[in-house]
């Protein structure tokens, strides 16, 4: 089937059979299939849908696109773990040290981001030494030795996706259910764990809106890792008001040491701990309530913390910016509430652009991420204001960065004069035997 | 609006504004929007529909990206016709013929074409000596002292469509139908006439398939027409079967030949017929009967065929091949029936691809057009057949062809035991007070 073809079958609502997704995916990747046949073809995947066994095979073909990680010089059963993303999101952070202190080990490979703030490796990378990049083998070494390691991907992870993902990212075509699913789940399948939870995000400050579209993307990634062999179960979390109180990089690395000491915001602890609660679960640990009990421990004992400094330290990184200091360079200004009231909702995407304005996150992958920049926020939605109370403290380097970023920001608060519901932080658990909504 | 934001408007089913459609447009144009964002845009296009007010405006603004023809220079009521093509159509050689010899005037631009066989301009040029290639000044100067002239399209006609159409032709992207009207309408808006005839043609050998797509496209094109101040019909032409009995270049323009004369097949003279009338109509003659009678007369009398070899030697062309005669160049096979009974139907695009196979037509512009290339058919739908009799006689400069198109004629026929009801050529008409189906 030619290129052509294979474009006119999605365009005209058919299905498209293993051959011919792998010769859009070769082709692509090989340069014979130019970027404007691929951007046409993903539209009408957007727009067309694509069935369970299309959604299948194309995660299987560009998990198969570049080298498959061997975790085999693991002992034990390896749970990933990944979320879809959101603005304060540094679970990975907090968990993977509350797994591994519960003596469970956390194979972590993480990567950057462009949009808010950067991903998990770049958040990293915020503390000075910090060292991300290692080979499979130190990789594994670290992880055997002190029960976790969280790094870059090593080798090439899934090829493909990256490429069409790029694409898609230019094109108007991230948002589709099925390519998000695949995606994310080709890297996964390469990745070499053997179980994973999804951590999806759904609200205003993250890609799925709607708890529907939501539900669908969990239901798909854990069809595709159950056909894999590979155990896996997603919650639902909340993304309409961002996850603890911190935006930015090291602002993120802080807030999560505060949680690991028991001292973070209690929607970020309860997610850490329902989170890490999963994956001891899939490796083994026990009942889930054995495990629950266990990630809380580890916190209150303070194995957490030691972890959180045993994985800085072990990687090259300096503990003392985990704790705030006073810093110079940093230049800070605070944006006030404009009524009295109750926080009615906060546009989460809009708080997130105004924290990349800062200079917290990569509007093009070229950019440079100002590490110390982001927002600290002092109030969230539901909570009562008064007129001149402070909402939130910018953080940037670069004082030309606060006029654009405050004109976002002043955007994103709505007021009530009456008193506000929130949601819960947990929304819905979804395994391969069905969907339990909270 | 930025180009993403674009794709996404239109991705999400909404109207695109004028600013939005001329952003895409003139920056596709200049090349600041690449080609696989217009592309996705496209298929969005091509799914999610368009409004009127979007083709309008998206007809105006290709329109208006290059060169406007300014036939003031000729007197009297300027008619134009397009045909959207199909196998075997050479009415174009035809009606200019007959509409000069009424004495209204043809100002006739027309182009070369990828597909079965050529487009116009590739039919006039298998004329040795025919020159195509005029200013817009010789172009003028013709009309006004021969009152006609068939030329390739003078001046950077609406290089935007151009430019558009190509990525279409790759992408899956021409079968939209509001594409298709404001890709043909915005050439004609450019092309300086006063008025217009579209012919539509509809069926297996044509680019819509079905009635009710081609009346869409009609009504489509007769609003952009009339909102434009150039009144427009269209008449819905049978493409079920191919149009006369020749197909190819040199092939088509003798049988053009034969209809001046009065001697050609019945559907291709009927179709000429009503054509020639509706534009003699439209450019002032008289009534509709008046102006059919006019037609009739033109070719009982001579003066069509005086028109047609005035025509063709007015801009070079050698009349003497537009009898048959003995080529050894041209090498012929036959196909004949293997069955017997009556032809139940032709698949035309196959034969189409047939006749390209012979070196009839272009697969990739590149490609060089045999003239003498072609397929001359013998029987038609629903005429009966003996197994052996000789269906169709292909013709060739190079014996090498005839495999591949032999096998891909030979699919194109199917055949009943009982007679086969044959549908009348002309469909219907659409003009701005609506549609009469025949």
């Amino acid at each position: 089937m030619r290129m052509y073809d294979i474009i006119a079958t999605k365009r005209d609502g058919k299905e498209l059979n293993y051959d011919a997704l792998k010769t859009f995916v070769d082709g692509y990747c090989d340069g014979s299939i130019p970027d404007y046949q691929a951007s046409a073809l993903l539209m009408a995947m957007l727009l067309k849908g694509m069935t369970h066994q299309e959604i299948a095979e194309l995660t299987d073909i560009m998990a198969k696109s570049g080298d498959i990680i061997d975790l085999s010089g693991i002992d034990g059963i390896k749970v990933d773990k990944h979320s879809t993303g959101g603005v304060g999101d540094k679970t990975t952070l907090v968990i993977t040290s509350i797994v591994a202190a519960c003596g469970k080990k956390v194979a972590k490979m993480s990567g950057r981001a462009l949009g808010h703030a950067g991903g998990t490796i770049d958040k990293l990378e915020s503390i000075p030494g910090f060292k991300t990049e290692l080979t499979e083998e130190e990789f594994i070494e670290n992880v055997n030795r002190i029960g976790c390691c969280i790094a870059g991907q090593t080798g090439n992870i899934a090829p493909a996706d990256k490429k069409i993902y790029a694409l898609r990212d230019v094109t108007g075509t991230v948002e589709s259910i099925p390519l998000i699913a695949s995606s994310i789940m080709s890297k996964k399948l390469a990745s070499g764990a053997d179980k994973m939870v999804l951590d999806i995000k759904v609200g205003s400050g993250a890609l799925l809106k709607t708890q529907e579209e939501a539900e669908e993307l969990a239901e798909i990634m854990i069809q595709i890792g159950e056909r894999n062999g590979k155990e896996t179960i997603a919650l639902l979390t909340d993304m309409d008001t961002p996850l603890g109180y911190a935006i930015g990089n090291l602002n993120e690395v802080r807030e999560a040491y505060q949680n690991v000491l028991g001292q973070g915001p209690s929607d970020l602890m309860e997610i850490c701990l329902v989170l890490s609660a999963e994956m001891l679960k899939l490796a083994g640990y026990g009942s889930y309530d054995e495990c629950y009990q266990a990630a809380k421990e580890a916190v209150a004992s303070g194995k957490a913390k030691a972890k959180f400094i045993e994985l800085v330290k072990n990687q090259g990184g300096d503990i003392s910016v985990l704790e705030p200091v006073n810093d110079e360079e940093v230049i800070t200004q605070e944006l006030v509430a404009s009524e009295d009231g109750y926080i009615q909702s906060m546009d989460t995407e809009a708080l997130g652009k105004a924290s990349m304005l800062l200079g917290s996150g990569r509007k093009t992958k070229d950019d440079k991420i100002d590490y110390k920049a982001g927002i600290y926020l002092h109030k969230k939605t539901g909570m009562k204001v008064s007129k001149g109370d402070v909402l939130a403290t910018l953080s940037a380097t670069d004082a030309s960065k606060f006029d654009e970023a405050r004109k976002v920001l002043a955007t994103a608060y709505r007021y009530s004069d009456k008193p506000v519901e929130t949601k819960p932080i947990i929304i819905a658990r979804v395994d391969k035997h069905g969907i339990k909504r909270y």
